[in-house]
């Protein structure tokens, strides 16, 4: 028993050092994006296709490529299965890469999953050889039912994007845990730090998030208490942790005490 | 703007790098108990007069010293003003210190302060040079009473020592940092990482912690998280964290996007 | 402005008096289930046709009957829309009544409802000219779609069904309240009085519930609790509640008070 | 077993057939708090000497007597032990009644009271033959002190006075009720009707509230939620609630069913 906790993070065949995964939206510009990726410790940044230009110079690719940081486009944007397929798609030729994180929104004043439209277009893209990262919603079942239909993570919401609300349903996000067989990776609404290591105490292989660090105050700064809070969760899971009490128990007992 | 707080953890007239202390009641025995103190980081250790015998050989003062971790006794089992200033006293002799973790306690089933016995005691030990580091509940009465009377330092609980129930009334632990002109420790009932995090973005300076590590599973594992934890709350308090939204906001807008 | 709220409570062209809906599962014996239906005040109490012999004599629907209590078939049990369909079309048959509570279930141990199968269920028995009331999980979007296939009211969980822990994502349901144009009714996971209050506090039209009361250990006790419950909550919704404030303010001033 | 509970309100020699203390801070005028008293059925209700004339015709205390309400003056505006044991002698010779709600506040801004002065003025005050019901914070210690001065009733706050927060720390006011041999009565900070249900279930004997009622936007309204609020609570917590499961239990098990 040692202070080292021997699991790796892997999704389908890739084994990540980091359990923290960026998005980019909201960044202020390019030089900022560069001191949150790096304080991060993350090895892997989603990108919006609708969003960048792939083949222009100077840019956020390029930026990625140089800090050795992985792509995973997204389908931001896309309110239909069919709409999600083809930007997948898309993504593949522009990015060079068959991962996806697939998005498929209901509607724009809460931005929260459409199951069903998700669960078909993660179906279809899983047999199209994509390997399917979904974005979803708190929902065990629909969680169960995208890894059925094969996709290599699940990444349940903590609160809807951009909230900053924290794990609004940890009961939900333990069900989800304990009956995954694939990684879950909790996926918008992370307000702070607490609401990350919560995440990953409940179970989380890992913590995706990008408006609570692109528009902090100090983006560097949260990205780096981001990459703490996120390795102190995992240890505290993997630390097993005092059970709770609701009477006192005194850490220095007092038998065996010479009265003073 | 970079990643970095400067902003010093003092109390009285000494700066700590670290703003985690330990307690070492519950420690299995030494050898674990000095795993855990490297991989929390922490250069401040409360030791309770009644629990050891400083003038043993080979034992907990030596593994200290060797660490180059500082000694804060505690008054730990003292039920009055009197027992306290007195166990005080002894500790001061024994170890050689004027620093003093001051708890009364008012009954054995929730160990929880006597806040008037507490106060008078205070007031007696700043009399008599100690620095005065009191144990205390979450009221932000008590809390001021006690930097008053000139307390070093405040230390409110966030849940009875030893339950694990983490922070029990966020309200009136941001009340009382919001109003301190000590540092505020967070001390007592902290289960998991979470809690210290949270404990630290409410704005504590310290956070002062014995159970949650020795009596984890794992307690050297828990240490490090709780180090981490520390850094990562500090660190995501002083960043800025965005504002809690009704509605979802897009990391990604679509304003001027092609309709693919 | 009076103490009266003058909003009646309408599912499709039936108006209540009441806003409990009890379930029938889990009473020990028809005289308590009397009794708690008294004490209640309900109107309506949904019966599993897989658990009822409608023909049977002396039972539970001569019970319903007698005490003018509307019946309301569930199709418990069933794990997919073709099942429940089924169902529902045998209960019409039995009871004499085309409104049905729709349940399709993912699986036995989170018996969480499953999106896809139930909002295709609702879609039939809609067009089969039922009155669909479905038990659904507290997404949004789905509460969306189950009114946009015609559903006369959408009933989103507090939390798995038996598990008496209260309304998991206040957040969640408030969205749904806030957006349906049908009336919600918060159905599984009601533990005790205070949960039911604040899910009409949140903007439910009613509160449905049965093992909180059936297994409780005074049934009919708990069953006038949770009819007082539902009405303080209604009424403290439509009262306008004071907003929550970080620090105090005196409900008596001292403006123009003597010094004494 | 029955649907009533035979439990008594008794604070001294006092019985109480409701359990809802209002307080008058706040009301508008004499007309809408004579309705928001009759709707609430309290039968007692605070008032602040401070803000009475009790030798004025036509005011409050008219109108408490019309509607056969005790009065029971209170010594809000106090800061010392001092002051507030003048104060409640004035109250007594100007309200003829040796029962006093205690008030020792600490500062303007939380108006949190002053646990040290708080249990020097219930001590003289029972010496001196009043029916003390201090108002208190939600730390076990000091209610208990309370208790062993002489207090006929301890009175912890939910949150301070005026902010509507609920109850903050439901784990503190367990172990007051748990403890407690006198009445506990939940005073201050409650902001709508779940407030109060939770209180109750939890194990007060009873709530004060008064601008919950007296600023909601209805107020007559808000006291008939709080009415039956507190007897909803009350009921729940004799009813003995279903324990709290992490998975699902069926209300309809499926034993012995037919296959459909």
């Amino acid at each position: 028993m040692t202070g080292e906790v021997n699991e790796a993070f892997r999704i389908a065949d890739k084994e990540f050092g980091s359990r923290l995964i960026l998005g980019t939206g909201g960044a202020a510009n390019l030089a900022q994006l560069e001191a949150s990726i790096k304080a991060s410790g993350t090895e892997m940044v989603t990108v919006a296709l609708r969003r960048v230009d792939p083949s222009g110079p100077g840019g956020l690719l390029e930026l990625l490529e140089r800090l050795g940081v992985a792509v995973l486009p997204n389908t931001a944007g896309c309110y239909t299965a069919e709409q999600a397929v083809r930007t997948a798609r898309l993504a593949r030729e522009a990015f060079g890469t068959d991962w996806v994180k697939l998005e498929v929104i209901a509607d724009p004043d809460t931005l929260l999953p459409d199951a069903i439209e998700l669960v078909s277009a993660a179906e279809k893209l899983v047999a199209d050889g994509f390997t399917v990262l979904p974005y979803t919603n708190d929902d065990p079942v629909t969680a169960r039912a995208l890894e059925e239909v094969g996709c290599a993570a699940v990444m349940p919401l903590a609160a809807p994007i951009g909230t900053g609300l924290g794990l609004r349903n940890p009961h939900n996000m333990s069900l989800i845990c304990e009956r995954a067989r694939v990684p879950v990776i909790c996926d918008a609404g992370i307000g702070t730090a607490s609401d990350a290591v919560r995440a990953m105490e409940l179970g989380c292989s890992a913590v995706l998030l990008a408006t609570a660090v692109t528009r902090a105050e100090n983006p560097e700064l949260m990205a780096r208490s981001m990459r703490l809070a996120v390795e102190s969760g995992f240890a505290a899971r993997h630390a097993g942790r005092i059970p709770r009490r609701h009477l006192a128990r005194a850490s220095s007992p007092e038998e065996g005490v010479a009265d003073l």
